[in-house]
C-alpha cells in the first residue's frame, strides 16, 4: 500500500503549478507523498480533519503552500504536533507577496511554520527530505547527492563562461 | 437574561487594553455584547465552537482582534455567515503591525473580514453598532448623535484655539 | 418601483472592471442595488449629496471603491451613519497598492471603514449581503448557501487532484 | 484689519505641536496667517465651508496637515482653486507614517496636493511664503535672507568642529 | 519675446513621455513654459547654471522631474527662492517608485520641494498655475474651469452607467 | 557524555537574550542541545568548521539566529544536509527587522532555511523537537502536552476576564 | 600573461546578462577583468577558495552580485582584505529586489560591503575603476573623461529638445 | 603638514555622533583623515568647491553621510572622480531610515555611491582603509589584522559561553 510521508496541501488548485515542484522533488528522491486540495477559509472542516489525522495516518512532515491572507499552514501547525513547511504562494490576489509572506511567517511563540521563500515549494520539498532525513541515513545521502549536484552545475556553467570567451585565470 | 448582540474576541489576553475600546463603546450606546479569549492557534476548537455557533445563540456582528500572523478574524469569518469585523493588533512580536494588517485585510474571495486601522478596536465598536443600526433606527440614531458630539468637539477645539490667541477669521 | 438597498459608488468610470463584482454578486443573491459614479475629488458636491441622502433614500449598506490617495470611502463615511465597505483600487497611479489600501483602512477612531482586501469588490458584495442578513433570515440563508458552494468547489477540485494522478489516502 | 494670506488648518488639536512650525515661520517674515481646526471626518461641513470661501476671504495659500488616512489636504484640494500644501502628521494611530504619506501625496490627476516631509511644516511655511514670493518682491527676499541664514550657520558649525580638533585643511 | 514663466526640467531625456504631461496642460491654459534636460548628477554645473538664473530670467515656479535617487528638484531647491514642484519619475531603474518619492519629498527642514504623485506630471503643471493663479485672476479663472470641466466629464460618465443598464435612483 | 541533537549557534553574543528561548524550550522538553556563538561574518573558518561536521558529531537540527544582512542560517544551510532553523533578530542595527527577516527567508531554490517568526527562538525550539518528535514518540508527545499546556492557558484566561466582570454566555 | 586586477563574480550564469554591465565598462577603459560564477549556497569552498586567495593571485577589487537572500558579496567580503562591491540582482525569485538589497547592504559593522543599487553592475564597473584610480593617474583620468562624455550627451539631448520644439531661453 | 587622504563630510553637525565612528576607525589605523560640515541642500557652492577640490587637495577617498533626502553623497559624487563612500543616517526627520537608504543608494548609471548600512559609519571608515590598502601594502595588513581582532573577539566570546554553562562538545 501507498504510505506517504510528506502531505502537501495548498488553499486552492490555482496553486498547483508553484506547489507541485515540492512534490517533484519528493518523487525524485523516492520520498512518498500525497497532495491535495485543503483551503482554511472555504473548507475548515476538511481541514481540521486533515491537520488532526494528518500523523495518526503515518505523515511525517505536511508541507502547506496559500497566498494572500495564507491562513492554511498557520491553522494546520496548531491542529498536529508536526512539523508544518509553510509555502508564501504569490498568488494574483496578494499585493507583491507581502501578505503571504507574513501571514505564514510571523506565528505566535507556541505554534511555528518553517516558512520557505516566496514561491520556493521546492525548498520546501528538500526541507521536507532534510527532516525525514534526520532519522533515515538514505535519504540524508541522496540529499547530499543533491546538493553535491547542485555544485557540480555551477562549476561547469563556471566553465562555459571561460569557452563563451569570458577572461579568469581562476 | 443578557442577550449579546455583538461577540467580542481576542486571540490573547494581553490584546484586551486595546480590545476593551470596542467594549466600551458598545455600553455607551446600550448595545449589549459579550467579550472572551478565543485563539485561533491555541484554541482551534474552541474557536470552531464559537465561531459556528454564534450566530444561533443570537450574535448578530462578531467583533476579532489579533496580532502578528492574525488568523482569528479570517478562520472565524470562514465558520460563520454574520459579518466579521477584524481589529489588527500591533502586539509586541509584529513588525510595525503590517503583519497583522495584511494577514487580516487580504481574505481571499468569498470570505470577507470588515477590516479596520491597525489598533482601532473603537471603530470596530462603532462598525459594529453601524451595522446593528441598518435595522434598528434607534441604534442608528445613536451612532448619529455621537457623530454630532464628535463635531461638537472639533469646533470646540477651534474655539480653544483662537482664545490661545492663534489668529483666524474663520 | 426599484428600491436599492446597497449603493455601489466608485471614484471612476475606470474602477468599473474591479467594482462591477460586487454588484454581479448582489444581483446574484436577489438584493437591489445601485451603482453609480461619484469622485470625492472631481465631484465633493455630489459626494456630499449622496452621502447625506443615502439613508433616506433606504441604503442599507454603502460599498465605495477608490485607487491611489482614495478618499471616497472615508469621506462618505464621514457624512452617514450607514456601515460604509470600502475597496481599495489598485489603480494605474497606484504604488502597488499601497496608497490604496492605506488611505481606505487607517481612518481615525469615530469614523470607521469596513475595509476588504485590495481590488475584492466581490468580497464587498459578500459583506454587503451578511450586514443585510443580520436582519433578514432570507438573505442570510443565501449567504451560507453560498459558502456551501464554495466549500464542495473545492472538494471538488481536490477530487480532479485524485483523476489527474496525484496521489493521496485522504 | 487683520487679512491672512495663508490659511493653516490641521484635522485635530493634537496636530498643532508639529503644524505650529508653519505659523512660527510665516510670522517671522511677518506674512499674515490664520490657523484653526478643521476635521475632514468629523466635521466634513466645516471642511466644505472653509475650502470654498478661502479665496474670497483673500486666503493665497491653504496649508493643511492631518495623519493616518488624511483626507483633509486632497479634500480641501478638490474644493478649491488655491495651491494646497499638505503636511503628513505622523500621528499616534500612523503606521510609521506611511498612511499620512501616501493619502496625501498620491492625489489623483486634476487635484494636486502640494506635499511635504513627514511632519516638516516648517518646510510647509516657507513653500507658502515662496508662493506668495512669487508676486511680492519684499518676500521673495525675505526667503532669500531667510537661506543666506541657513548657509551661514552650517559655516559656523563648520567652524565649530574645527575648534573641537577634528582635523581640515579645507 | 517668449517669456516663460514655468521651467519645467528632467534628469533625462527618457523621463519626456512623463513629464511632457506638465507642458501640456501649461500650453492649455495660455501658460509660458520653458522644457529642457537639465540632470543634477551628469552636469552638475548646468544645473547651478539653471538654478541660480531663474528668477533673474523671470520663472515663476520651477517643475523639477526625476527617477531613482532623484537629487534635482532638491539641489534646485537650494539654489533658487522660487518654489520648486517635485514630480517623482518611475523610472526604469526604480524601485517600484518608492526611491524616486522619498528621494524627492523626505527634504529636511528649510529647503521644501512641493512633490506631487509618482508621475503626475500633470498635477505638476496644475500645482505651477495654481502658483501662477495667486496673483493672477486670469489664471485662477482658467484652472477653475479646468475643474468646472472634471466635474463634468464624471457627471457625464455617471450617466453613461445609467445608458449601460446599471440601476440607479440617484 | 553529553550528547546534543540540537546545535544553537547565533551571530553575536548579544543575540542570547533572544536565542537563549530556544535552548530553555529545549531543556524544558528534556532534549539535549549545544548553544555557542559562531559569525559567518567575522569567524567564516569556524562557521565552515561548525556545519561541516555538526551532522558528523550527532547533531540532528541546527537552529542559527542572526541579525541585519544575516548569513549565518544560509550559509550554514549551504554546507550540510541537515535541516537549518533561521531566527531573523531585531538587532540594534536592523532596519525594522526586515533585513533580517528577507536575507534569511529568501534562499534560493536548492538550499532552504526553516525560518521562523522575527526574535522567535522559541518557536525555533518547537520546531526542532517537532523535527526530532518526527522519529522519536516520546518527544512527539512532549510536544503534544505542550500545547495542551498552551490550550489550557488561554481557556484559563478566558475564566479570568469573566471573574473580572466581562459579560458572557459562551 | 593576462594580469587581472578586478574579479567579477556572480552567483548564478542567469546573473550574467545584468553582471556583464560592469565588465564591459572595465574593457572599455581597458582595465583587466575575470568574471566566473561563484555560488555562496552552491559552492561554498569554492566561494573561501575565491575569496581567500583574490589578493595573492593580484586582484585589487572584486565586485559580486546575486540576488534574492544574496550573501555572496557579504561572505567573500568576511573573506578577504580587499574592497568588495556589492550589486543586488533582481533575481526571478526576489520580492522586488527588496531582498538582494538588504541582505548585501546592511552589513554589520566589521565587514562592509560597498553596495550599489539595484541591477547597476555598470556602476560598479566605474566604482571598480575609481577605486584602482586613487593609485593610478591613467586609471582617474579615463574616468574623468567618462564622466565628460555623460554630461556632453545631456547637453546634446537638451540641444535635442529645441530641436523638437520645445521652448526654452536657456 | 597634516596631509588628510580621506575626507569625512556630513550634512550637519547632528550627524556627528554617527560620522565620528569613521573617523576613529582611521585615527586607529593611522591613517590621515579631514572632517567638516558640508550640506548640499544649505550650502551647495560648498558642497561644490570641496567636491571639485578634493581630488587636487590629495584626498583619496570621500565619505558623505546625510539623512533623510540624502543628496550629500551623489552630488558630491557627481563632481569629482573620487570614489564616494555614502553613509545613510537615520537622522530624526527620516522615515525607518528608508529615504536615507535609497536616495543615497539607488543611484542612475554613471554615478556610483558605494553606499554602507544604516548608520555604519565604522563600515564607511574601513572601506575607505581597504580601498587605501589596494595601492598600500602597509594599511592593507592593518586591515587584515583588525579583522583577526574581530575573528578572536568572537571565538573569546564563545568561550565566555562556556563558561556561563551554555553546553557545548565544539
Amino acid at each position: 500500500m501507498y504510505k506517504p510521508l510528506v502531505g502537501i496541501i495548498m488553499g486552492s488548485k490555482s496553486d498547483l503549478p508553484i506547489m507541485k515542484d515540492a512534490a517533484d522533488f519528493l518523487k525524485d528522491l523516492g520520498i512518498d507523498y500525497e497532495l491535495t486540495v485543503v483551503s482554511a477559509h472555504r473548507t475548515p472542516e476538511r481541514m481540521f480533519d486533515y491537520a488532526q489525522n494528518a500523523a495518526n495516518r503515518g505523515i511525517k512532515v505536511i508541507i502547506a503552500g496559500a497566498g494572500g491572507a495564507a491562513h492554511l499552514p498557520g491553522m494546520v501547525a496548531s491542529l498536529t504536533s508536526l512539523p508544518v513547511i509553510g509555502v508564501p504562494v504569490k498568488s494574483s490576489n496578494s499585493i507583491d507577496g507581502w501578505d503571504s509572506v507574513l501571514s505564514i511567517l510571523q506565528m505566535p511563540n507556541g505554534i511555528p511554520v518553517a516558512t520557505v521563500a516566496l514561491n520556493a515549494a521546492k525548498n520546501a520539498g528538500i526541507l521536507a527530505a532534510q527532516i525525514i532525513g534526520t532519522a533515515d541515513e538514505n535519504v540524508f545521502k541522496k540529499v547530499e547527492a543533491f546538493k553535491n549536484d547542485l555544485k557540480a552545475k555551477i562549476e561547469e556553467s563556471a566553465e562555459g563562461l571561460k569557452s563563451e570567451g569570458y577572461p579568469t585565470n581562476f
